[in-house]
């Protein structure tokens, strides 16, 4: 039996772009990508010759390789840059003889692939390019989401709502508020993306993380190591560390935690979707796709499948990056054993997961549509109750009734109100004189829009510190 | 770019049985044979056609799917089932018209499938099915690795070394003694992981967990859903739960619990080889084989990877258990809205990790090379200080220097053997009259072998209790 | 400033009982327990004076100890037993003393304080007495929440709701079958953390694992260690396992999992009473009490802080639980070099959690109340429209509109209803043929009360398979 | 029994600094600290009486409160500022009628206590109060391990030791370069540590993070919400956010992932100390100081328990980690029902965790003893096989033995020297002409002090870069 996944067991991510930039041959694509590279570097350096660079580029491409046999015989090396190597080598040979290379030519090609490198160097590399890589969406779905988001909070600057604490109706506020939250997450968690993606560094440190061998080979050329390494990250757009961190790991750890963030910023907005999408609530609604959401056995339901699958993301990625910290915390020595290979998959499934949910993130905040009128509705639920704390503030020292007066009256009044029968108005209204408050500054107090505080100070504010933010190219 | 992972990242079960047993191919002919075998059961009690159960029969091979078409479906419905059905449904209609029906049977047929169930009865019954079948390997190679490793313990019951604390020499012990520990986890998880997967359950319960439809398509039968139920369990070899546990997600939990024992116990071996295989240990080597472990570029290097590979698992294994219960923790109402969906590849990553670690543990166990002559001098390194509990026990009663006497004076001899010169035995010939303690009592007393303790007994009751679980059938 | 936790930031275990249990006091108590234990099984085989152990028994009361003080110490030997030891041997000789003892005795007494032992037999088996005694507690919760569970799965087995799947409304169920599923993951949390408990063991295993001290001790009395240690654990209520296991960690791991299961099993209420007692929803209300959930701000709030605590609980647990796996899978040697330290935290949490939320969740199950009228309105909020998986199966036969028949008919016209304007059974009524189908019929099928399945069966299997459990003695 | 948490299973942090700083004390402390600051910030606005103001200062010290009883109290509200600000009041009328104030002004004094904000503010504030505090232990710590560690990369930049990779010997190395990828490692963690605990944010918004009650008692003053937003900011020394983040935790995620980097950067050097601290190894040694890591039972061991405790932060912290990163994934609406309260002890054990490993770090670093004479021992261990790497390079082109030539050659010439016997140079000699390479050249060759590489370049890399950062001030 076929032992690849294809996603059916990841929702989120299946049939994602982020799925296709983090697949085992965008992985490979990466390794190949940063051994060609290199022998470009030597090549371009006079160390190699160029037709063996071009021979390398050539034979650079994962469709040449066959994915499961190099799985099969990477639990022999632990790593399968390894086999890779091997089958990379021996592909060298034949581009380079079909492009006429004799085969001293096309041995010393293949002998310029992986010159000086080590393993670690070529798979930490290749994470890293992947990142970057599948970054490049995911930077952009989520500078969408946050452009939707920022509309939103604009749009809905007025939209009344209930604010809710710990379930319960707690004040008014607006939606505007609610998406500037969001935004304000979002954008917060893009912007540390793109960072963290912009400093994904190069690995190259050669077996023990010295370059000894590749030291050796540049005597007498003038070259120094420092300068090839350069180039090379240059040519793949990665950082310069300055040295190798083989087992210093905190680069991935970085990464990584960037990468939660974004699942964190996503899923919090998912999380108010679920509950608004409730039939109950009704006040948010997923946008329909094709097929998307819907049941043929009950057809009458719309399930919130984007956000249903941001929170699956949302209760994977804490616990891979636990996994990540814990790999990285493992780290010993000049190459760990066993800690090293433990961040593999729990830094793709960040990379993926991240990307993903960006991308679900993006069409759920594209096409969110929000009922201001079930709005207004919810918070009438609880009546003039919502306004509690401010009658309790601005009416208490005026409020009496036979039993009590202050604050005691208030709390006596709002558990009269809420066991039913008058209103808190109807109550407030005969606990209070009339000359001190009258029925005209009543209503006002009991006005829910009235009440919003700094709302849109608030709205400008996060909208202000995103349009600061450069979150996409 | 191809979305799947090939395993590539995993180097534990990359290649390995598990990876095969557990792929989403593995998962998806899982699904398949629950649909089959439901139709088959209907068509038993009469409930369909037996020609309607054959065709379905006939299409449910994985072979005739395109998983990576199923998968760029699966996120429109959050799972895979959903993609699946629709093409299962196709390919019955064609296996029946291939086999003589008319439009309207081979229609039939296809309305068969899938009657009265809901997609999460077949995703939870399919993963319990995944796990039986990667059980099997799994079990056999846990009863294969206890095997080697009682046989171990009896070997090297004899065999002197020295116990380690917190790094430390600390006393004699041997390596029997340390095998039979070995052994002690491993036919511990082994025992649970057999008892988990026997109680592996079908899920049934329809779109509600009242099996509704069914109930409603069996009045007038005689039928109960019972009785069909006890059958669908029958013949997937699962047990019956006596009602859906849509939302009571402990039997996962159990399972992955189980699981992940296997993987601690695994580990627990691997951590002492990655020890013992190190060039200034020297006690124990990896078995080797074609290709493993060996390094191109450094030739004199023989890694432990199999050892490497179970560390790799110890630190992903945890995490995936904790994302397990934190999905299980996240469960509500009928059907959790995100909770569920984060089991599925927590559970798979469990259910591999632990086949795989099984299958690396057997390999290793195995072959595994203990060097009694090096054990012998790495005792040997801390001399008869090794011995120190003892001697402070045995002959502090007798012991005085020039400035101390009693445990004083002991310490004191041990911190001047530490400090170098000469060695314990002599300085305490000196301050031990040999009126109380002979030169052959003091030799005896200095003897690594003559402190072992229960170590015999301790290693009986480990065989004992061994032999009398049943690990695999 | 002092440096200890009174519980203020875990809202789920502040003042419970489960916190006392499990405090560092009771901690201390357990080791001194376990101390005292020993020196009385030393003295019952004639291996030390009956007054010492009457001695150390005095001794032996956490009152007479200086928590702050020996925290200060721990750090130097990385465990709290080293500094307790030294401060527990003083006592003995003051309490020696105090009965009469002359210095020699009070010395001996002293002596025969942690004779043979190590510090880990003293911490794991303080663990175990600490697991067990707050197991008291635990158990008696979980099957008094039981119990209440049972009650409203019996009360509520024909009150009708909506059952809810990925948030939206899917089909009729009754709230009795969703206590009797709550029921159904209580019970069995609460059987498998009552098998866990009972299986603590002893761990007794001195200085390396081989109890060789002991041995050497025993030495012509006739004594085994193993009559020792059974009378040990017999001593202390827990179980001989035969051996010790101080890197053999899977008791630990058993013991977790099973109380990680609790926490999963009562935030899986919690769950449910959150989304219940939304104003929006209002169909559950958690039991009131002088002053919890209240909001002194807002008096109109009554929060579900039983819930609340529950869900905060399901946050912590599963990482403990990764936690505890993790730290077990790092165990090696005889004593592990951290790994058994990065134990205890995660186990205390476990207990006190798991314990926290049995009490938590029994004053939930114990007052809950459910509102079947608002359930009912909930259930009409969609109206015929929750039938529509039985209208598919049953009318789709008879259904035709102008432009569709069959189930495209029946698709058509829940599309219609679902857009307003006439109800599901006007439409159905237009589009089937009253002679196949007449209005009592039409009226029957739409009747939610006729379509639960087999709900009272599975009632009735949930609360059988309780009552056949002994949750508590 | 006293339920409080003394240290006791947490060595690592037991009687540090981190532990009283972050303690329960600290913390009420801190909200304490919060509460008079606002207060003190209505004052100076004149919107309180400075009697007042001096009031609340005075009632805001912890010694003045029973934490006991507000952790009885604690569970009603499901968090801790509840019953404190009660007792707060009570404390600020009787400071207040202390200081001569009447019963009006007295009331008023502890009416403006609070006034405006909610528990989530002050909670939140505190906790980054607590964070900012304990950080500056945290990072002079740090700064102070890594000026050690740069000591030790630059005394030992000439000192050979052997690359371990894999736990196999790979090549030769410095242990100046070792301790340079310490160093690394530690001042990118401080950096990190400082940055964040630097951008530490005040949390401001009110029951509903609209500040309404705020912005309604400022009417007519011509004060606006965000100038005494800054105020408090400025007074707290917290960064002020512009805007509440009730429910976008992103701030505590950042703060949490930069002190799990602390761990995992202390982590790394402990783990490489586990190692060399063994008999078999004996490189490192960690500093003695009196009472630490030394065995009552086993005088001759010296337990490095610096690093063990290391090793125990390095599995607790990245489990915390993840849950703090679950906790704000489940963040949603206007205050989370759990996620919020999931929080708290996860970040109190991250910059505990992190604190007391700063410290326990700074001590390792300060004294740790390397034995450059056994480094080289163990170097030799593997003999010229070290070099395998450098003579398949350099010497392949030249070699030749009766059965096979070039890179065959040597790979055949390192497994007979692995087999034993002749040693690699003698074998080389043999097959390799002395026209081509001289006997001077083979012994160069054969030198592991000239194969270092660029470690001396990578040293001094690490060092620049570590002196350009501010890690204290």
């Amino acid at each position: 039996m076929d032992p690849s996944d294809a996603g059916l067991l990841d929702p989120v991510s299946a049939g994602s772009a982020a799925a296709r930039a983090t697949g085992d041959a965008a992985f490979v694509q990466a390794m190949l990508d940063v051994e060609a590279a290199w022998v470009q570097v030597l090549a371009d350096a006079g160390l190699a010759e160029a037709s063996a660079a071009a021979a390398v580029a050539e034979a650079a491409d994962v469709a040449r390789y066959d994915l499961a046999s190099i799985a099969e015989r990477t639990r022999d090396g632990a790593n399968a840059l390894i086999p890779l190597l091997a089958d990379l080598r021996a592909a060298t040979r034949e581009t380079a003889r079909a492009a006429g290379a004799d085969e001293d030519s096309a041995a010393a090609a293949a002998a310029a692939v992986h010159r000086g490198a080590t393993s670690q160097d070529i798979v930490d590399t290749a994470l890293m390019l992947v990142a970057r890589r599948a970054g490049e969406a995911l930077t952009a779905d989520l500078a969408s989401a946050a452009a939707s988001l920022a509309a939103l909070a604009e749009a809905h600057r007025g939209t009344l709502c209930v604010a809710r604490s710990l379930t319960q109706h707690a004040l008014p506020t607006t939606f505007g508020l609610r998406a500037a939250g969001w935004l304000s997450s979002v954008s917060t968690a893009a912007d540390r993306a793109r960072s963290a993606l912009a400093a994904a560094p190069l690995q190259w440190g050669g077996a023990a993380g010295t370059l000894a061998a590749l030291v050796d080979s540049l005597a007498g050329t003038g070259l120094t190591p420092a300068r090839l390494t350069r180039a090379l990250a240059e040519r793949l757009s990665l950082t310069d560390p300055g040295a190798p961190w083989h087992t210093q790991r905190l680069p991935v750890t970085a990464l990584g935690a960037a990468l939660a963030d974004v699942v964190v910023a996503a899923a919090r907005v998912g999380n108010d979707v679920l509950l608004g999408a409730r039939p109950e609530v009704g006040e948010l609604r997923e946008p329909t796709s094709a097929g998307r959401g819907g049941s043929s056995a009950m057809p009458q339901k719309q399930n919130p499948v984007l956000s249903v699958t941001l929170k699956q993301a949302a209760i994977e990625a804490p616990a891979r990056l636990g996994q990540l910290y814990a790999a990285a915390a493992a780290a010993g020595e000049e190459r760990p054993d066993g800690g090293w290979h433990a961040e593999w998959s729990a830094l793709r499934s960040l990379i993926r997961a991240a990307g993903a949910a960006a991308e679900q993130l993006a069409a759920l905040a594209a096409g969110l549509q929000a009922d201001p009128e079930r709005m207004r509705r919810n918070l009438a639920l609880t009546g003039d109750l919502v306004l509690s704390e401010r009658i309790m503030a601005r009416l208490a020292p005026h409020a009496s009734t036979p039993t009590a007066s202050g604050k005691a009256a208030v709390t006596e009044l709002v558990r009269t109100a809420l066991a039913g029968g008058e209103s808190l108005r109807q109550l407030l209204r005969a606990a209070v004189d009339p000359a001190a408050v009258s029925d005209a500054e009543l209503d006002a107090l009991l006005d829910p829009a009235d009440y919003l505080g700094a709302s849109d100070a608030f709205i400008d504010h996060h909208l202000e510190t995103y349009r600061k933010l450069t979150l996409h190219d």
